[in-house]
């Protein structure tokens, strides 16, 4: 079996690259890694911080830790959940919402350097694929949950 | 600026759904996420703790911790460096080897799963696009140290 030119390896190598760049190009916000909760909550709007966690697989310590550092700098609020007062519900703050044309422009950048060479229609292509890729595991993941 | 229809959003969509199938795959060989540390000292031979740690991005913490689960369990060694005493060398032990293919038969099988309704052609562009992108990311960072 050969592992070498393997599509998960891939995705493995341009994630952990992208993080780093991504994270790196945002160094003056103080977020970290933190642009992901904040792109997750501005697409999703406020949702819980279990949600959250769940969303984007990661582990609750994590996310509560990750969460707390955005909180105190003032990226974030979170506020206890009128329904079940053990939960919290995390929101952008307007200074979260300033910051969201910033990250979305360090991904671009990152975006445009690892399809560096690419034709218009390779770059199209590449989003196709990936779209299909991420979709599929998706609908596997409701189908397994089903089961 | 559009960041629905995103490389990089599918990338850690996918990244995100594989680390957590993979992870569950191989429930019973109670490595949790280590599973990339294992196919890593696979693929490159015995490193050090810090080299793991930077290949993969991941932080000093983070790697102590899953190197420390995965030598508990029995499936590495850490041997201290002859020429830096302060330094670990990790190393797979004969267990450790003998649950590479049951990893890599977790990984083909996840790349089924998100490849699944895909022509022949198309599996081969993905692997040919990815690799692309791959490269870019990591000739862009080689540029981005040497600067």
């Amino acid at each position: 079996m050969n592992e070498e030119f393997s599509i998960r390896r891939y995705i493995s190598i341009l994630y952990r690259y992208g993080k780093s760049h991504i994270a790196k190009r945002l160094e003056s916000l103080n977020i970290g890694s933190g642009y992901i909760f904040l792109m997750t909550l501005y697409r999703q709007g406020g949702i819980s911080q279990e949600e959250l966690s769940n969303f984007l697989k990661m582990d609750k310590g994590t996310t509560a830790k990750a969460i707390k550092k955005l909180e105190d700098e003032g990226y974030l609020i979170r506020e206890i959940d009128v329904n079940d007062r053990r939960a919290y519900n995390v929101f952008l703050t307007p200074k979260g919402l300033d910051v969201i044309p910033k990250i979305q422009s360090a991904i671009k950048d990152w975006e445009r350097i690892i399809t560096s060479g690419f034709t218009e229609e390779e770059v199209y292509m590449s989003e196709q694929i990936l779209y299909k890729m991420a979709e599929n595991a998706a609908n596997f993941k409701v189908e397994d949950e089903e089961n």
